[in-house]
């Protein structure tokens, strides 16, 4: 067998239902002997010097060393005052890129058989900008900040995610008819950067149309790019057409390897600790973590043990329609992923 | 036979398509004897005094007259430096309430079956205000706008809608967990209006997940109410539900009774002249308008024809499956709404 060189990853397996699904995850690693240490951290909002609020020094200080994350549900109180901890991850390590794969799982029924697409998500400004002012009594301004360099960058990164897995597509996705200087802004960066990738097909699509589209064909999408909040909601849309965020992995991806890989559902209160939840979309998420590091053989062994267990629908859990504990669902995993050695 | 006053209707037959799926509509109505005489208007922009783009005086003065219009596909070039005439439309007679019901239709088939909702869409701010700057190079903002007068005026709407057609909830849509001042103005507001409608359910979601539950279970849905742009994205996602744009309505309401009813698809320039388009859009469009001038019966009959039409798929349309020409779809609703009497 080959010998890895073991690496350490900041695991931050959050609120709810957070740790139970990590442990599912360290367990299913192990059992597939992943060469990967964890180092576990807590997030919660601090206030900083000048009131700024940030994450913990330690999980700040372990992110900047392992470079690579991954993180369970966090809560976002909008009453705490401060900003959702998910966006603020995402700032304090510049990662700008969201990238959710959405891809029809066999076995687990939806009105779709055939989506097998990736939505790529500007992460850093856009309508998430958090610039708002009252104008005057009952007149509130948000501001949606485009850049060129932000917008670049995405496209960049859209169009090397295409060519290097495979894809063949890549549609810029907005509303220039109506935001003509800011989505038009991004959309010519886009069209820009598409001249530098003439192996990969460069189409544009305003957002509504995507959305109609997408409902009716899924299928004729491959690589989508679009500006933050338009990411949000499509990447849900996509989700929803596959099963949901109970199975939905997703990458926040910065530059120099950065990158934190996250489950984007909830925290499940009502459930949490309870040995209920689904693991899924988090060992999903750690499996796109495994690719990323260059770990293809781990990652593909994982993947395949878990769809085979779905499609199988022999330990399911209750969210995919069976009676099954996550600890037996995850115990099916593992057997599978020994089963292959 | 009751006796009906003639009421007069602006009628923008529109671009490509549109003259034909107009005269396809004349004709129905006049075998269903809707007492509606149609004044027909052409609408091009024209640069008035001061260089600000208007509609045509002629078109205007016919709409103040008669304050209620049906209106086909329109053209927007954006090269031709203008802003969208449906924009300026919505925008010259203060049509603040976007309505688009999404009904399944029987016999069309899609994945879902039991789409039964309404987005109502607030049409006159928000993403639109057409407000953007370049602040440096490479650096532009747009700005959303949110009022209160005019989030009051869309969520009352939206009660008054959903109380006087038989409808049980109203859910706002919002993002206010990252537009917390703009969207959060709008979602109070909402919440307010919500407090004089106590026989109406109010439910609040986020916008992402709107639309991952939409595309999972739309019949969990009723009445949505929604900011500009959110409102964009959803009713096209619906319409894609239900087989899209070509079936789906929409009307365009303001104050004191003025209104425009539109179909929202394109112009498809590909098959204009050529009696190939399906006129159903339009049509169920001007049904809306019949049942916002009173004439509920004339309405019923016609909506009725055009379903059972589709329903026996016999004298369909390409789009809808069939092999049909749009004169043959038409004459087939008209005998069909003879046939009535
Ligand atoms: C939690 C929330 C702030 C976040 C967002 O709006 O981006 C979430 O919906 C997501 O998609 O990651
Ligand atoms: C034509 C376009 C400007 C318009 C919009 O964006 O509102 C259209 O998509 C609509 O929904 O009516």
């Amino acid at each position: 067998m080959l010998k890895f060189l073991i690496q350490t990853v900041t695991l931050i397996p959050g609120d709810g239902i957070g740790p139970e699904i990590s442990t599912a995850v360290m367990k299913i690693f192990e059992a597939a002997k992943a060469p990967i240490q964890w180092e576990e951290r807590n997030v919660t909002a601090i206030k900083g010097p000048g009131g700024r609020w940030m994450i913990p020094p330690e999980a700040k200080e372990s992110m900047d060393k392992n470079k690579i994350g991954l993180k369970g549900p966090l809560k976002t109180p909008i009453a705490a005052g401060h900003p959702s901890m998910n966006l603020l991850l995402r700032k304090t390590f510049d990662l700008y890129a969201n990238v959710r794969p959405c891809v029809s799982i066999e076995g687990y029924k939806t009105p779709y058989t055939d989506v097998d697409l990736v939505t790529i998500r500007e992460n850093t400004e856009g309508e998430y900008s958090g610039i708002e002012h009252l104008i005057v009594d009952g007149v509130v301004q948000s501001i949606k900040l485009i850049t060129e360099e932000a917008s670049r960058r995405i496209a960049e990164y859209a169009f090397e995610y295409a060519r290097n897995n495979q894809r063949t597509s890549v549609t810029a996705v907005h509303k220039a008819n109506i935001m003509r200087m800011s989505d038009g802004l991004f959309l010519r960066k886009c069209r820009e950067v598409a001249e530098n990738y003439k192996d990969v097909k460069f189409t544009e699509m305003y957002l509504d149309t995507v959305c109609l589209n997408m409902v009716q064909d899924p299928s004729q999408f491959d690589v989508l790019v679009m500006p933050n909040l338009y990411g949000d909601i499509l990447s849900d849309l996509c989700a929803g057409l596959i099963g949901g965020l109970g199975v939905t992995p997703s990458g926040n991806i910065g530059a120099h390897g950065v990158a934190i890989f996250e489950s984007v559902h909830g925290t499940a209160p009502d459930i949490a600790g309870k040995d209920l939840a689904n693991p899924t979309a988090l060992l999903l998420s750690a499996v796109m973590m495994l690719r990323h590091m260059g770990l293809h053989g781990h990652a593909k062994k994982i993947e395949t043990a878990c769809f085979d267990t779905i499609r199988e629908k022999k330990v399911l859990t209750k969210d995919l329609g069976g009676n099954s504990k996550c600890s037996e669902f995850t115990a099916d995993i593992c057997r599978r992923v020994q089963d292959m050695d």
